[in-house]
């Protein structure tokens, strides 16, 4: 999962799992709750140093995350198991570490090279889940999967996706401002009744993965074809995007860094 | 799954899913809100009728269905299917009818012949998960699945289980006070990191599958033995049961009636 190189004792890294429902995302914000404010609370509450976290990707209002990755310093002197035990023992019942360890020096879960995998879940049945109702868009039938999956074999490979979203507007490297990304796999696969897009990136632009599946399931209602959708892409023209599925069903699932010197799981 | 007999038009059936997370249970308390008084709320809305909802399980505070059934007399003359769009309308998020039908003769969704199926499900990783914390019990492994399903085989048959459980106090018919239930089924499963345990019966007891699920952790983590779990239910006593699982993890699936003139699925 991190890179093997030298190690800085003084950063760590965890992986996070969260459910967004009531965080307006990843990112501190002025006017609300967010990710980000209940790690640094709950780092400064176990070890007494005020921090700031960095996270691998900023997580929209509402998304949920099994595999946030994130970094920040800190002066424990002790086991990581213990900072690891006592941070979800005052983290928020919406808020967990699944894995913390050590930073390579250099690494930073923004800017270092990474694969970053987002699932988007659909509730394809008649009527509503009050189970599923926090994690998946309920979308009546019918829907066509194959079309769906047809469509989005044209997201596969590097392409300026313009249409799909907006690059960050601020705190990005030199370059990162524009709407060019490396889509590495898009595919769908049903877990009934559930219909399930997995999308792995380099980066994602702001609302990518929700407008793209806005406009897949356009397609899979019969809206529109396979063909038009590639054309959307091409197109690069943010107006044509008529539907943004909503927050509640997607998640990042992965964030895996690929740094010259190997990876260890 | 409804007997098909002579059908009585006033009085209608219903399969239910709900989050039981901010209910007192299924049936009508004087203190907080319960499944049934949100589900007689929304028949009286739709139909203008004020009625009494009758559940086939009085399922706990917190305790979740996929499957409860419920029956209510209704004036309703148009089309079911109207019914139950404008009842999930109207439904709090948390509540909604899966399937509805016009109920035979002489159904009762209480007392009518039945197979009734609970799912308890464990979260078994050594953190807890934001995501899964409404659904599943976190119990951190070591937990020996083989162990609680040698130990879960003594349940099946006809047995005294004033061990796991009490009989309802009140509203029962003649008989029904006795502890002597028939489980059909018990075994558990691996959806990994869930462990899932499914049990069917006629009847249940109160508290029996969270007294039943508490001590086969028990069991699971080494504490007590299958011979010695099987010691217990024999026993027929309560004061054995030393740890009564979350009511979050439970669920009750599915009823199935068995009357004599045969099942429709």
């Amino acid at each position: 999962m991190i890179p093997v190189q030298r190690i800085e004792r003084d950063w760590l890294w965890a992986k996070v799992e969260y459910d967004g429902s009531r965080f307006l995302g990843f990112q501190t914000q002025s006017h609300g709750p967010t990710v980000q404010d209940e790690l640094e609370r709950a780092v400064q509450e176990v070890t007494g140093l005020k921090t700031r976290v960095i996270g691998a990707g900023r997580t929209d209002r509402g998304v949920h995350a099994r595999g946030q990755m994130i970094a920040f310093q800190s002066g424990w002197k002790h086991d990581l198991s213990d900072l690891h035990r006592a941070l979800n023992a005052v983290l928020a019942a919406d808020v967990a570490i699944v894995e913390m360890g050590y930073a390579p020096e250099g690494f930073h879960p923004r800017f270092s090279p990474a694969r970053r995998v987002y699932r988007y879940t659909l509730l394809n049945q008649a009527w509503r889940s009050p189970l599923a109702r926090r994690l998946a868009w309920h979308v009546p039938p019918p829907l066509n999967l194959g079309r769906m999956a047809e469509a989005s074999r044209c997201l596969v490979g590097t392409h300026d996706f313009a249409t799909f979203g907006r690059a960050p507007e601020a705190g990005g490297r030199p370059g990162s401002s524009a709407t060019v990304r490396t889509v590495a796999g898009a595919e769908w696969h049903e877990e009934r009744p559930f219909l399930v897009f997995e999308i792995e990136a380099n980066a994602f632009l702001f609302r990518m993965v929700r407008s793209i599946v806005g406009m897949l399931v356009w397609v899979g209602s019969g809206r529109m074809s396979p063909r038009a959708f590639e054309a959307m892409l091409e197109a690069r023209d943010r107006s044509q995007v008529k539907q943004i599925a909503p927050a509640h069903g997607l998640c990042l699932v992965n964030v895996d860094y690929v740094m010259r010197e190997g990876v260890v799981q």
